[in-house]
C-alpha cells in the first residue's frame, strides 16, 4: 500500500501570480511552475515577491524534476532563486517544452547558474517517469507559443494541471489545446484537475488568438502616420500578426525594448516567427522611412515606469521621438494594478497629439485564458472525481469552483483551497491537511529573504515622515555635553525656513543630556541605552508638537 | 474701453481633480472652486495635493469673491488653505448654495478658520455683484444635493462654468438641470463655456440617479443575510434610495463610517435625507436584530485603507464581524487608481464567504458626470461663441474638444488648454497667454509646500534601500580615528547576519580616515567636508559592492 498523495499549493491561490505547485507521495516530490509576482507600490523597494519554499528547504534529495508548463514570468520566474536557494549542491532536472526550455536556460544563464542544471526539453504526449511519478506535457492554446498541461501520475490516479490554457480553434499557430489527450485522460479516469481560474470571473468564451490579426490590419488600414504597437514581449503570436499587418500594409518593423528584442531573436530562431528578409529594421533607421512605411513594436503595454513606451509618452526616448500623426496601439489590456500607470501613458500619449488606439476601441487584443464556458468544457472534457481550482484570487477560486458545481461536480470533491494547505488523497478519499509555511519572500538586490524582514516596516516609516538623526557628544566621566549636538534630517519637508526649530530641537536635545547627566553627578549610574531612549523620546515628542508627524528618531551618543 | 479677460485654469485640466479656476478682468479677480486631490502611490508621506496658486499670492485685495459650485472634494477641498495661505488678514467672501455652504462651514471649522471667513449662501438664478463682475449659480443635477453652475459676467460677455453635472431628466429631488436658464444663456450670448469633460469617453447619456433605486430593490430581495451598502457618503441621494430599499424589505439602517455619520447628519438637517422614525440604529445594536432586517451603510466604496469596509474584510472592525450570508453591494464604482484597492477589498469579503454584488453584476450605481451626448446637448443650449473643456486629463479635454467640433463650434474657437495658460479675450478675439507657475502643492502634518521639495527625492531614496548612518569620531589634532566608528542602519534587509559586512565596513571606515589623517600628517590641511565626502563615497561604493543597493549613506564626524 502507497502513502498518501499531497498536492500543495505555495503559490499562486488568493493572488494573481507566484504560481507553484508542489505534488508529494512517498517523501518524492515534483515541482510544477516557479512563479514570481511583480511588488506592489505598498512593497517599498522591493524587486520582485517569489512564493516562500521553505517547505522545499533541506529536501533536496527528495525532488525528482521541476516542470514548466510554459514561458510567462508567473510561472518560470522564480526558477533561478528556487534552484539557488534550495539546491546548493545537486539540482534535480528541470523539464519544459522547447521554446520554455530556452526561456528558462537564458534565465539560469543571466544568473549563472546554467551549468549547474540540466534542462531538458520534453514533446508533448511522450511520458517520462520521475521517481514515482510519470510525468507528461499535453499541449494547450495560450498567449506564448509550446504551453503546457502537465498530467502527473501517481500510484493514486492522475493529476493534470492544466497551465494557464483556452480552447483557442484557430490558433495562430494552428495548434489547438490537444482536445483529444484531454478527453483521453477523462476516459482513463482523473483523479484530480487543477485548473486556471484566471477569467473564471468572464462569461462565454475568450476570443481566437487569430481573430485578433484581421482587426489589426483593418486598424493599420485608418493610419497615415507612424504606427506604433505595444504587446507583451512574449506574446510571440501577436507580434508575428503585427508583423503580418504590416506586411500588408508596406511598413518596415523596428523592435524597440529589451525583451521585446529578445523575445523576437529567440522566437525566430525556434521558428515560431517569420519576418520576410530585410523587413526589419534598426530603431535608428526609423527617420529613414516616410512615416507610413514604419511600424514599431515596443514594450510598455503595462506602462512599466522604464519601458520603451513609457519613455516615448514623456519625451524621454533617445531614438525615437512622437509627433501628432503617431498612432500607438495597445494590443494588450492592462493587468488588474497597472491601469494608472496605463493610463497616465496614454494621457501623456494625447497631450504629445498622438492617436492612441486600446482595447476598448477596436477587439485588437484577446486574453490568453479561456473564460467560463470554457473552464466548464475543461471539466467536462478530463471528468475528474477532484477539482481544486488554482492560479486566481479568491474571488475567481470562489467563482471556478462554482462552474465545477454547475457541470455536476459534488461541492464535496472540490476544493477551495489556500497557499500552504495540501490537500491529502488516499484510498478513503480526499481532504484539505495541516497548514504548512507559505507567503511572500522578497528579493532585494542581491538577497532573497522573509517578508516579516523589519526593513520593510522601517521603510514605511522613512517613506512617510522620513528620518531626524541626532548625534550628541558627552563626556564620559560626567555624561555632560561637549559642544552642540548635530542634528541631520532627510526626507523632511519644510526645513528650509526651520531654523528656529532646529535651534529649540538643540536645545531640547541639551536638556535631556542635561537632565541625565544630573544623575551621572548623584553616581547613580546612567546606561547609554537610558540615556538613547530619552533623547529618542524627546526629540521624537518635540518633533510631533511642531510639524504633527512622526519621522523615524535616530539618537547616537558619543561618549568621550 | 475695458481690459482683458482672463480666464486662468489652476487646476483641473490634464488630470483629475483639484479643480481652480480664475476668472480676472481690471485687475479683479473671482476664483470658482478650491479643490485638492488625493496623492498617489508614490508621493511618499503626502496627505493631500493642491493646485499650486502662486498666482494670487500676494492679491488679496484684488480677490472679489470665491465661489464653489458644489461639495465635492475636488471642488471644495482646498478651501481652507487657500484661505490661510492666500488671505492672512482679510479674507474674500465665499459663495455657494445652501449645501455647499453648509460643507464649506464645516470644513472651515475643522482648520478654526471660520470665524474669519464670510460664508454667503446664495439660491440659483439669483446674481449678484462682485466687483467688476456679475455672479449667479444655475442649478444642474450631479451625484450631491445642490450642485450648481456659475454665470460670471465680465465687460466683454457671460462665461459659464458648469462645474460638475449631468442632464438626469428624473433626479431624486425632483430638480434637473436647468434647461431653460442654460438655453435662455444661449439666447443671450454666451462668449465662453468651460465644460466638464469627466465622461468625455463615454458614449450615450449617464443612467438617470432615480432609476439605481429598482435595482437596489431588487438585489435587496435576493438577500436572506445582512446587507451592506457601501457608497459615497456624499452622495446623499443613493443614501436616500438605500433607506427607501430597507424601509420596503423592513430592515433597520445602521452607519458605519465617520464621513457617512456626518453627511447623513447635514443632508437630514437641510432636508435632503428622510428616514422614518426609529428606522436608524447605532452600529451596536446591529446584532439586537435578525439578519434579515438589517441594512449596513457604509464607507470603503474606494478599498481606502483606513475605511470601515476595508476594516470589515480585514475582519478588523470593532462593531461588526463579517461572515457568510452577508451581502455587500458597491453602489460606487473604481476611482481610476484605486481599481487594485477596490478588488484587494473584494476578494477579502470573498475570502470570508460574503456574496458581493457590484456594479458590474447589477446597474446599482450611476455616474455623476454627464456622458457624451450631455456634453453636446450642453453646448448646444448654452450656443457659447468660445469652448474651453475643463475637468479632466488631457485624453477627456481631447475628445471633448472633438465633441464641441462635431456639434459646429469653429475649431479655432476651441481652447485646449492646461493649468497655468491663461484663456486671454478681447475686443479682437481669444488666445492664449503667457503661462503662470501652477502644478502642485503637497500637504504634509500641518504644512503646505512645493512639490520641488527635496524632501520627497530623500523619501524616495530611503524607501527603496534604507539608510546607513556612519558616525566617526576623529582627534581634531591628527585627523585620527578615536575608537570604532558606530555604523546604524534602517531598512537595509537581510542585515542580521551579516556581522562580517559591518566589520568590513569599519574597516573601510577606519581606512578612509587613516588616508585622510596621513594628509593631516603632512600639514595638507583636511577640511571636515572633505572628510565626509570621502567616508561617504567610500561608504557607498562598498555597500554597493555588497548589497548591490544604494541606501542613503549618512556620514556624521565628531571631531575631538
Amino acid at each position: 500500500m502507497s502513502g498518501k498523495l499531497r498536492v500543495l499549493p505555495l503559490g499562486g491561490l488568493g493572488e494573481i501570480g507566484k504560481n507553484m505547485t508542489v505534488i508529494e507521495q512517498d517523501g518524492k516530490i515534483v515541482v510544477i511552475d516557479t512563479g514570481l509576482m511583480f511588488p506592489t507600490a505598498d512593497m517599498l523597494g522591493i524587486d520582485l515577491v517569489l512564493p516562500d519554499f521553505d517547505y522545499l528547504r533541506g529536501r533536496a534529495d527528495d525532488v525528482e524534476a521541476i516542470v514548466i508548463t510554459h514561458g510567462h514570468e508567473d510561472h518560470i520566474g522564480a526558477l533561478p532563486y528556487v534552484i539557488r536557494e534550495l539546491f546548493p549542491e545537486e539540482t534535480p532536472p528541470v523539464y519544459a517544452a522547447p521554446l520554455t526550455a530556452e526561456m528558462a536556460r537564458s534565465k539560469l544563464e543571466e544568473h549563472k547558474l546554467l551549468d549547474a542544471v540540466e534542462v531538458i526539453e520534453r514533446d508533448c504526449l511522450e511520458p517520462w517517469d520521475a521517481g514515482p511519478f510519470s510525468l507528461e506535457l499535453v499541449h494547450v492554446s495560450h498567449s506564448i507559443p509550446d504551453a503546457c498541461g502537465v498530467v502527473v501520475g501517481t500510484d493514486h490516479g492522475s493529476i493534470f494541471l492544466t497551465g494557464d490554457y483556452k480552447f483557442d480553434q484557430t490558433p495562430v499557430d494552428g495548434q489547438p489545446t490537444d482536445m483529444s489527450r484531454l478527453a483521453e485522460l477523462g476516459s482513463e479516469g482523473l483523479l484530480l484537475l487543477c485548473g486556471d481560474s484566471t477569467n473564471a470571473d468572464r462569461a462565454g468564451i475568450a476570443p481566437s488568438e487569430s481573430s485578433i490579426g484581421p482587426h489589426l490590419e483593418e486598424a493599420f488600414a485608418r493610419c497615415e502616420g507612424r504606427i506604433l504597437v505595444t504587446s507583451f514581449a512574449s506574446n510571440i503570436h501577436r507580434v508575428q500578426q503585427v508583423i503580418d499587418a504590416s506586411v500588408v500594409h508596406g511598413r518596415k518593423i523596428a523592435l524597440i525594448g529589451r525583451s521585446m528584442r529578445r523575445n523576437f531573436a529567440i522566437g525566430r530562431k525556434l521558428g515560431h516567427i517569420y519576418a520576410p528578409d530585410g523587413m526589419v529594421i534598426k530603431p535608428k533607421e526609423i527617420d529613414d522611412y516616410p512615416d507610413d512605411e514604419v511600424c514599431v513594436i515596443c514594450t510598455g503595454s503595462q506602462g512599466e515606469p522604464l519601458s520603451a513606451l513609457r519613455r516615448m509618452a514623456n519625451n524621454d526616448h533617445g531614438q525615437i521621438t512622437l509627433h501628432s500623426g503617431d498612432t500607438v496601439m495597445f494590443s494588450a489590456s492592462p493587468v488588474p494594478g497597472n491601469e494608472r500607470a496605463v493610463n497616465e501613458t496614454i494621457d501623456r500619449l494625447f497631450h504629445i497629439g498622438a492617436t492612441v488606439v486600446t482595447a476598448k476601441d477596436a477587439p485588437i487584443h484577446a486574453s490568453g485564458h479561456g473564460y467560463r464556458e470554457e473552464l466548464k468544457m475543461m471539466i467536462n472534457l478530463t471528468k475528474p472525481k477532484y477539482v481544486m481550482p488554482i492560479h486566481g484570487d479568491f474571488q475567481r477560486l470562489v467563482l471556478h469552483s462554482r462552474l465545477a458545481e454547475e457541470v455536476g461536480i459534488d461541492p464535496d470533491d472540490i476544493f477551495r483551497m489556500e497557499n500552504g494547505l495540501p490537500l491529502e488523497i488516499d484510498e478513503n478519499g480526499a481532504r484539505v491537511g495541516d497548514r504548512v509555511k507559505s507567503g511572500m519572500i522578497f528579493v532585494d538586490g542581491l538577497e532573497v529573504g522573509d517578508v516579516e524582514d523589519v526593513a520593510l516596516r522601517d521603510r514605511r516609516m522613512l517613506s512617510n515622515d522620513g528620518v531626524f538623526i541626532v548625534v550628541a557628544t558627552v563626556s564620559e566621566q560626567s555624561g555632560e555635553a561637549i559642544g552642540d549636538p548635530e542634528v541631520i534630517f532627510r526626507g523632511v519637508p519644510f526645513m528650509d525656513d526651520a531654523d528656529d526649530m532646529l535651534d529649540d530641537l538643540k536645545i531640547t536635545v541639551g536638556t535631556s543630556i542635561a537632565d541625565l547627566a544630573k544623575k551621572v553627578k548623584n553616581s547613580e549610574g546612567v546606561a547609554e541605552s537610558e540615556l538613547r531612549e530619552k533623547l529618542h523620546n524627546d526629540v521624537a515628542r518635540f518633533v510631533y508638537e511642531r510639524t504633527k508627524r512622526r519621522p523615524m528618531v535616530l539618537p547616537v551618543i558619543v561618549e568621550v
